[in-house]
């Protein structure tokens, strides 16, 4: 961390400054230039607050060179994280690490029928895991909110019938003590800065699947993975889905630049879900092989039974079909990745 | 709300659609063209869901006519709401409705002393309200997080001391038993979708002051509103926050045409942070004047009695003696907007 | 400047770059710390290019503490500038310095009859100058464009009438040869970054008002005004009208905070467009007061004789009866903002 | 189109307004419901302004169905253009319509050693156009501004020797006789809505490489290349640069959904920049293979002889030999996608 000192304050205001700094355990290297002083801090800097020292008046800029996170950080954890998941039957779904992995199913969970039979049908295409929400965020108190308990249980029956893990967002951590059987638990988009929440999924073993809020950064990605493995849990998977931009055409704006850089900065494993990002089934296979191509470790895609009568996100639903001929479209380019398919086998 | 549906669809299929709609309780008018069959339905709209809509094979198009909110709708409600709080000695505070509030205290609550301190400092000033964080939203683990249970504790303390009432952000619905003696619960930026949370404060009568979300619509932020009050709980208090630009040199940019475009649309109070809006403490004082004068019906002003050593926010945090300027200055412009001073005397 | 070196990068090197700096003209000051060697340049450094040290293998980040621009820089220039422009009769208006102005007229000249209207009401009503476009920048090539050389004319015309100094948008430097009579030549939004047309206005001596960029930062639109400036044309004035965002409310957003920032970063005066910020004729006089006591130093204002028949921007047109009572509702804010009104008398 | 009208306006005023409509050319069909009266517009609605009808007092919403452009629309061409340029001996560089091409170069013509040098090596590795900037769009006008005049002749020089045609950008209509032998002549994102020079590039013959704005949505860009083509020069490339966005680890955001949209919604040729999308050399392959299977009809890479010492955009050049490798990687890409190379062979 580098920080300019204003032009003109006093020496000693400075030193003692540069004092308090240090007794936060940081080592202060001073530049004396004919004009401008600057002060490197040496050490563990994420623990500082850069925020804080911008309130200081002898401030005039405060620079992080370092990251402010420490555990996702790849110059500490060289290697890829590989998250493993155990499957039916013994089998392993591996996320990371050389393992692709596909996540797959519907929005919502709507009844036993409709989640039973997409499930039997991601399985014969080749997922890896399933997916459906019983917990759902909407915008309108008015729109359908999921089934709730009523629905994790149907998953757990789907888990059960077809051997798939199974991969379900929790809203809340009233929800928590519901979630034992679950697989891995996602964390949505609107809670990625739900510090609570985090903070306590730090505390349980479960992978997390946490998604890139509407319009945060990498870093805030980041940061919100670090909170999750300050707590002890380091199995997060991260999960590109699209940010908020000024194209209306998409429902958001695939971010596939954010794959390599997320790889770069971090040894965490990255999804991403090409249904959310475009809202448009029709472009779900573009997008899917753009982010393999550009390295994801994997996708959730959104598969309904009967995309028009799904009671949310039909619009950007694929049929079974359609995911089959996507899952047979991706094959060669996980391949020339030099990636496996992990689906528990 | 109007369905354009798409050239070429087959009549009967179209009136069977319709007739779809017609079972969600809303009549479905016909205008068919030579090249374009639109439907028009009228009736409470606000409960159909035009997403789902989309995902229909025969839909080109669906605008909505009308607001998806109705209790947060003006024009179910065309009277501004007052929300009352009681304060000291049989006295009340009153936000909206022709009154003028103004909530002040530090981003923190950090010592019994400072939050004791700045209480009666801002109570001296004027203030209506004593606002102080105890459970800290914060985008580093490794940052200050608050002092939890026990800042609430001396915040009530502070209460007890000055009379004032006070304000406190909850981050998770597991503290709401704490809130017991809080008078306005505070949701934040980043809770602002929550639905969980505002869901289970609709259930609690506590007025409740709903932050805009970093990159919300004024209709986000009105469906935000809904869900409380979806849950019985009307008093709920809008506050303008500053929304996530590209502009760097504020902390955020505050949007005060939300302030007259929330009250055209809503009847509920909309108070403005122009501390957070800026995120610089020199600014502060011409952000509030814009905001007196763009209609607000209050102030959210972050007040600290040493800036340079806050734990938190230090920078966009008044003085005590710049916050006693600050509400000497908005005096007349409070009163030339037609506006009561609400200090619960 | 600041530039911290990548770690573990052979001194030498760092030695033969640092070098290579002081041929551009600045002194290099060294801080060699244990992990981090810091690079402080001091001197003229806005002539160094920070994105193209960016690319040197040693750089690990190159920080700016000084604004890349100078002539519009209010550390070089502490008073503020005020722009004299001759009015009829001998008189002169004044744009900053003290000086309000209130620019008003249609979106675009359509006839002579509505703008000689138009300029004889606006008069009467106290603006200090006559807008009206007649090269009009429109998304569609089938919408309506401007009169061209013929609308110019008539704004001729109507100065010529009315005595108000004219100001109207140049679209490319081939029209400039027609602005020889203009008063002040408007930069529009889409323009902010044609750098060539820049140049060339800054060796004609006329005032220029400089729109701000559809998402163009502060620090963006004070470097294009240093591009009119470095050709050696002061006579800038700066108009915040309202940026890009999220919202959907209004055409765009007012940034409030411009104000205030702009003018603690450059001596120049800022002027407001509030008809194009908010898009909604209804919310002008709201934001016209905002941006007041905010600081402004003028407004520029829509005013058409049939706002529902104009055959651009009617939607944020005031009427000349609105505008009257606009200029009515201002004057007691100018006044407590300590400013005159400048309209040539 | 769809209007809906206001409730409770008199019927005769509708009627009135339904043929004020009529006039401009379009049929308009009543639907009259209980509560709710739509008009629906057929007909040739590119030409009707949907902001200017927003100002009536009768209306609620104006609903666009159609897209507002005509020549750029698919659903008027829909095959794919493809664009032919006169490559060295009697070949043929063709753009789009099954046809995949590689735009390479520096980011500007720094002397006649670097652009000769540059132009055989990404001849050398199989580009089928070189690039290079004689006038360049700088923030600050301290920075190089590009050779003008004679970095042209440079080009044209490096054209003459190595047989590719060559993209060059122009700033403005005054450099336009300049462009007598460039093949392709490109619009930058800053100039994506310089209406002006638009309409001029729509009245000479050559192709033109029309960049998206900074934030600019795709139906803006559409409606950009439609002033080209309203002029009738149908030869326009778009080109998805990066959109700003919040993100700060890339200096733009791909948007690689705008490829499939783009193609879905026009006929016209899209090719991508990766090298200003990332602003970061090492993600140019990465994003160029993403852009490939996304359905890129071609690239424009930055290439730069001396990385390091490049007067502009360094950070993000490739390396001859980096463009080399690009090359070779993207083909299976390309051939995967059933595209044949063209070079001009």
């Amino acid at each position: 961390m580098i920080i300019a000192i204003k032009q003109g304050s006093p020496a000693k205001e400075v030193r003692r400054f540069a004092k308090s700094l240090e007794e936060k355990g940081v080592q202060v290297h001073f530049s004396e230039g004919a004009s401008q002083t600057v002060l490197g801090l040496v050490g563990d800097t994420a623990e500082i607050d850069a925020e804080a020292l911008n309130a200081n008046h002898l401030v005039e800029k405060v620079v992080r060179v370092q990251e402010p996170y420490k555990r996702a950080n790849r110059k500490f954890h060289p290697d890829d994280t590989c998250i493993r998941i155990c499957a039916s039957a013994g089998g392993e779904c591996r996320v990371g690490g050389g393992f692709f992995s596909v996540i797959a199913g519907p929005c919502s969970v709507e009844s036993r029928e409709q989640i039973l039979d997409i499930a039997e049908s991601v399985k014969a295409s080749g997922a890896s895991f399933l997916r459906g929400g019983a917990f759902k965020p909407r915008t309108s108190p008015y729109s359908f909110q999921g089934l709730g308990a009523d629905g994790l249980e149907l998953l757990l029956e789907a888990k059960k019938q077809t051997g798939l893990p199974i991969v379900t967002e929790i809203m809340d951590l009233s929800q928590l003590h519901l979630f034992g059987d679950v697989d891995v638990i996602q964390v949505g988009a609107r809670n990625m800065q739900n510090f609570t929440l985090l903070k306590e999924l730090g505390r349980c073993g479960k992978p997390i699947l946490l998604k890139r809020g509407l319009s945060a950064t990498v870093n805030e990605l980041l940061m919100s993975a670090e909170y999750v493995m300050a707590g002890g849990n380091e199995n997060v998977i991260l999960c590109e889905r699209g940010i908020r931009t000024f194209e209306t055409y998409t429902r958001n704006t695939l971010d596939v630049s954010a794959i390599p850089a997320l790889q770069r900065q971090s040894h965490l494993p990255v999804v991403v879900d090409p249904s959310h990002a475009a809202g448009l089934s029709w472009m779900v296979e573009t997008l899917s092989k753009a982010a393999v191509v550009a390295g994801a470790d994997g996708l959730i895609v959104e598969v309904h039974n009967n995309p028009e009568k799904a009671l949310s996100d039909g619009e950007q639903s694929l049929s079974p079909s359609a995911f089959t001929s996507l899952m047979r479209a991706l094959k060669k380019y996980i391949e020339m990745e030099g990636k496996s398919f992990s689906n528990g086998k």
